[in-house]
């Protein structure tokens, strides 16, 4: 099975993908490992969990500038990644702006990136950039299906680990709703007192 | 291993839990796989991944005006509820309105009630109440776990699908900060425009 069909594309033909299996070089597996138990990351595996995770990883690198992963993108979503070295800024517009403001931040190593599009290669939601070179290990749904063959176990922990990120993020934008909900009550009231006052 | 630990436990300590395995009841245990397949509850998985679900699931049943889950609530709520008959009233405070509206939706057979309790056992956001008599399939992390032992690989396709709703529901809720995010700052704008006429 190729588990490298839904990695990252660069642009052009002329450039194929780099990427190759993060076990070819033991190091690297063994700190991309450790990196995936980070908090910022998958917290609940242990030790061996991750290690076994990382041996279906193919080691993916952008140069400084490269688009990582670009919102709207419906082709070649199929994967996630784990930020191994470098930074990566994510651009998304930022609620609670008034107009068009781009927020930015930055991820590292340790951070994942386009878990939502390993589970079911829907839409990215954001873009990403290089802001360095970056290296970073990528998992496609490819991989993840040969994981669940040969290690269910460990596909089951690590997606118990994933969902309880999502749930996580879920519980956050629910208190982010409830406080806008709070705020357009406020405001509301502001403009209906203005209103009585213009009378 | 006691698969009924963490399911719900009635107020007063004289009406011991109702429950019991699902797989007793042959008939039961067939509609419950069903509707664990439906749309609302987990599409992703097989008729034969269901069935093994549904295995390690025990019927709970609550009386018309039982508590199913309560808001806030932080013990005994490691488990995850498929409606399997009646309906269930959840009460949310609806964002979006003004002062202190509490929505009412309602659940039936098929839909799926506190599956981010089973992943970290975090308290409950929600309060439901079953406006009818209702019948549950109960999942407890403790029948997860044997799952993930047993049957890992299918436990590995059911936490997939656990998180592939949860990656579609962090999806609306994104969505919906992106629409308050547009409320905030067209009210914003309108508060300032009456701020000028004003002066």
């Amino acid at each position: 099975m190729d588990t490298n069909a839904h990695l990252p594309v660069p642009p052009t033909a002329s450039a194929p993908p780099r990427t190759r299996p993060i076990k070819e070089v033991p190091e690297l597996a063994e700190q991309a490992a450790e990196l995936l138990r980070t908090p910022s990351a998958l917290a609940e595996l242990s030790s061996s969990e991750a290690r076994c995770v990382v041996a279906y990883m193919r080691l993916v690198s952008f140069a400084a500038g490269a688009t990582v992963i670009r919102e709207g993108d419906q082709v070649h979503t199929g994967y996630m990644l784990l930020v191994l070295s470098g930074e990566v800024s994510v651009e998304t517009a930022e609620p609670g702006q008034v107009g068009e403001h781009v927020d930015i931040s930055a991820l590292g190593p340790g951070n994942l990136i386009g878990e939502m599009g390993l589970l079911d290669g829907a839409p990215r939601s954001v873009t990403c950039v290089a802001a360095t070179r970056v290296d970073a290990g990528g998992l496609s749904r490819e991989a993840l299906e040969l994981l669940f063959t040969e290690n269910p176990k460990v596909g089951a922990k690590l997606m118990t680990a994933i969902a309880k990120r999502l749930a996580d993020r879920l519980r956050a934008a629910g208190d982010q709703l409830r406080i806008y909900s709070q705020l357009v009550a406020d405001m509301q009231r502001e403009i209906n007192a203005m209103k009585r006052r213009a009378l």
